[in-house]
């Protein structure tokens, strides 16, 4: 697709400053812009490169007023993110994934094909599993017994969805995350050799949730792992058995969720983060990344960070101190040679 | 399966106290008991839900007095959870995968079909591999040349296993695990560019393995990557090359073990834990989650906690005074005032 | 194949110290050496194995004088890990992929053939891919639209490779690791709910870059997310959208490089490392395995450690204050009472 900057602009109903003309073929970063190209300054911390992004247009803010001259056309919208999105959208080229099962795909016999579904080569689908409507299920893909999936849904490559998984509307699932596998249940015995536990549970995705690439998920001992509506789980997270996760709620790489515990709605968890088993965390819980939370007394809305996590603002208090502690140790020190020479002087 | 409360109780060789009618169609979490299922209260800590819960029927310990009255039937019996275990296996309808080759799969010319071995779609096993009976290979499976593989064996969906591996007895692979892929080994030149070290080791899981999904464990470089007997490895793990863990030890998801490093039996290692690389860690070792082990002078039966890791106590016992560190500068700070005033008067 | 000791030091062009007749049929590692063998003495760590190895042969350095009587004949050379790395080549017997198509991959009808590439079974090479000569696709990988893959590349069982994706010569990823796929980036509407931002970037490998097994490499929002020349990536590392990792750089496993972060050339990045979005940190750092670094403030060729990170002497000196810190807390209530006891005295 190809459009110039004046079309650009009318199209987002912005304002334009400067040459209208040039053609756009797609969209850049502001500093990696290069000339037929579009980009847009939304975070200040970037506003440098405004002056030097060689894009011919640059999406900005109402209010924004440059302190230099700049290269690129400037188009001026209320809201520059949303602008650069729904621009993104329009110059993409998604080409969707042709309808219908792939000849080399392993597909059992009970398997109705609902409309505009496609089911990707080398794809297993066991028997009892359904399927929504416009589902995409990729290449290579396994969809273990009686898992019901909704419509609209993404299965990358790679996917491992265990029997009895239950994937609401919209979810998108990226490759290699594996949904439903055993959870890590065992009791030692007298001799402290481990007895598998067995897992009866699931694991319940709702409408809209997008889990990352090699993220696993454990189903439920007994009960249901589930992870709420509009939730989204980054690459690489651990979600142990039996873990409720609320809506909305975002977890970021390589966070861990250890087994029975909760987390709340509006949730963000940071990267790296572990959270121990049989805790329940409020809602509106911010947690630093890296930071291992052991309790579930903080109040909804709380900031935490360290290991174990409390308040962020306590924690960087704390830290800073930590870091001057050899300095308190020479402090220390002085104050008892100071005593002691005051003790002498007063006997 | 369907079996009243009464049945269930003899079953169980336990003691009935309430209706032994009512008919049971499934287990349930304690605190997402629904009727017609059985529950069961092992942790204390859920007592309160056994007042609530809707389930008809409630396992319990022989000593157990109920404080409140229960909606449930109560059945005492010696082992609460073993009971629970128990029942969970009977319960469940577990489809045995059908034995023979699939159509779909791509097996070398030299494999022998050993009694009752399922090989599933999509999947692939190279010159060499041997299999022993009654095991299951999933779809989309890969075994590399000359893989040993025991009898009743369990490799789940997109299981990689790289040439040479050797794979005990009743041993279990989640999905997605990789084993034996080459370490991170690189020699840098003089410019500092790193020249690849070739892998000619390999990966031993002993019998009564499990590994979870998404694990990797590196081959190793002329030695063998091992696990030992009866060890369970979660999810998510990284193991090094050249790596040794002893017999009965579990390592909880998200983990990683250094190269060369070797653990004890009967250790319990915490999600996320990191452990350093050439260090071997006694037996039954206990690490908190998160912590970083450096060193491997801890005694065996040692409880480990931090970053580096140090005794458990002594780091909880360091941490709250970190925490009050704010407190301490005030204290200091008022010291030296003092002081200096005390010097001020005596002189 | 076997070659006698002799002729093995010529082949090294080292200086034989005893019997030269015996036969060598491998290499081993000097803890585990058995007759037959040949290991090396390497690291002084290590000396007290050499004089109780049942490896036949052992590689030292020139200067190596042994404070034992070895049973092992010895052969001194001027690179000891260089002449190993040189036999576990040769003794290798690495089987070359077959050349050609299986007929069981799904091979897009515009894909052409480069000279000695092998696609393995229930592969997927989708429309307007292209692979370089000597490549070699192993089963179960996926290659989505328009990706370009140069010479001599490797990408295991399992690899998942989302559209439009560049990989340089010589690459090698390894089982189930994915590139490519959609970063995390959401944007809340007013409800705080996330609305998914289309990632319309790619990811590039340049040449001689090693991705290990499980990790996941983000595409760009609107840029491309890259790993420079001969970097090499071990397992389970997340690298988000947009971030640009320098040349021959070394990330080991479970790190996280969250969005937008860049890392200079020759750095070395420890296992389970956590480095924030969008900061820049310099050529040649050194970060300690589990650390968080937050900040790019710390200049070329730093060691860091801790969380933050910190320069890596600061940290040891003050945890090692941390662990004293029972200590200190009576120190300084010792002060306070003779403090109290001066004034006492003095009024």
């Amino acid at each position: 697709m190809t459009i110039n900057v004046a079309q650009l602009c009318e199209l987002l109903q912005g304002e334009l400053v400067g040459d209208g003309e040039t053609e756009i073929h797609g969209p850049s970063q502001i500093d990696k812009g290069v000339p037929g190209t579009v980009t847009f300054l939304a975070n200040p911390k970037y506003e440098d490169f405004a002056y030097t992004t060689e894009a011919s247009a640059l999406i900005v803010s109402r209010d924004f007023t440059p302190r230099n001259p700049l290269k690129a056309s400037m188009i001026k919208v209320d809201d520059v993110y949303g602008a650069m999105m729904s621009l993104v959208e329009k110059f993409g080229d998604v080409i969707p994934r042709e309808a219908g099962i792939s000849k080399n795909a392993d597909v059992a016999n009970d398997f109705v094909l609902a409309d505009q579904v496609s089911v990707g080569a080398h794809s297993v689908i066991e028997p009892g599993v359904t399927i929504g409507k416009h589902s995409v299920i990729y290449p290579q893909v396994f969809i273990g017994r009686g898992t019901k999936i909704g419509e609209h849904v993404t299965l990358y490559p790679g996917v491992r969805i265990y029997p009895g998984t239950i994937i609401g509307d919209r979810c998108i699932v990226h490759s290699n995350a594996v949904i439903g596998c055993d959870g890590f249940g065992y009791r030692p015995d007298e001799k402290g050799h481990y007895k598998k536990i067995r897992h009866a549970g699931k694991v319940v995705l709702e409408n809209d949730v997008e889990i990352g690439a090699n993220t696993v998920i454990d189903r439920g001992t007994l009960a249901v792992t589930t992870v709420g509506e509009g939730s989204k789980i980054d690459n690489l997270v651990q979600i142990a058995h039996n873990v409720v996760i609320g809506k909305h709620t975002v977890i970021a790489a390589q966070a861990g969720i250890a087994g029975s515990a909760s987390i709340g709605n509006h949730a963000r968890i940071g990267g790296q983060v572990g959270i121990a088993g049989h805790i329940h965390l409020a809602d509106q819980i911010e947690i630093q990344a890296q930071s291992g939370v052991h309790s579930g007394k903080h109040p909804k809305g709380s900031k935490l960070f360290g290991y174990p996590a409390i308040r962020y603002n306590d924690y960087l208090k704390s830290y800073a101190l930590f870091r001057q502690l050899p300095d308190y140790k020479k402090r220390i020190e002085e104050l008892e040679k100071q005593i002691s020479a005051l003790k002498g002087d007063t006997q």
